[in-house]
């Protein structure tokens, strides 16, 4: 099994891969915002756990178990994205709470979340009375306040 | 601003003040799996940041700011677990997902999701047709595995 930290590498490193055709050390410390030497160790790591290996001329390369972790990990962080984007989750927080959370999120979670997804996506009606729902919580919300603020005034 | 793990450190002196009248270095290495060596540089920087303090035959007790924060971290883990559980998730993960993704949650996002649970909670009819979504998604993931086991056979 993945350590939720050997994920995070193996995700850097499949989207490096993807985008610049290669992942050096360098890059992979620059995108995780770690020291070279903690990357190394880690490198090692999940070369022992078969996720990549040290290829010559190549640098870096995920062994076909790591390019199946590689693509799990982009669709998770994918599907907890649009989910939530779909409950109303302003945009400029999207990205940090996914990073934060997908690691530490079990398959059936992930299963249920996915469905909840689709199934929000799919009906127009319920998006439209959760969002009723939401405006309604959210004015109650504001009268409590304003009438807490007057009886302290 | 609290840490992730100040925030896990809170949570933890929290329940064992609710639950047992105190909070002991070793009962919060006991229980977050660390070194009491750890807990205790941990609690020096909880005390420099304002939430506990110690008294000399009490022992670690939560300040005012220290309390409050332990209420929301309650607040937080029972709402995300009735998340969980109110789209389907099993019991047996609730808690370990609960754990994992608490601390890395905004506050915008805990609004939304906290929207989400209680209009699912309010609307049976929306419960019930999500839960046949799901089946139906299910059923169709099985029948397409058995299409694929067939062609591989
Ligand atoms: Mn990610
Ligand atoms: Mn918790």
């Amino acid at each position: 099994m993945a350590t939720p930290s050997m994920e995070d590498y193996v995700e850097k490193i499949y989207e490096l891969i993807q985008s610049k055709g290669y992942a050096r050390v360098s890059d992979i410390a620059m995108e995780l915002n770690l020291q070279p030497s903690s990357v190394t160790k880690m490198v090692q790591k999940l070369a022992e756990a078969g996720y990549i290996h040290y290829e010559r001329y190549r640098g870096l390369v995920l062994t076909p178990a790591g390019q199946l972790l590689g693509e799990q990990m982009k669709d998770r962080h994918t599907m907890l994205s649009e989910f939530l984007r779909t409950i109303g989750v302003p945009e400029e927080v999207i990205e940090v709470d996914v990073e934060g959370i997908e690691h530490h999120v079990s398959p059936s979670t992930v299963r249920c979340i996915q469905d909840l997804t689709s199934f929000l996506q799919e009906n127009e009606d319920v998006r439209e009375a959760l969002a009723a729902h939401r405006r309604r919580r959210r004015e109650r919300e504001a009268a409590e306040q304003a009438a807490r603020e007057q009886a302290e005034a």
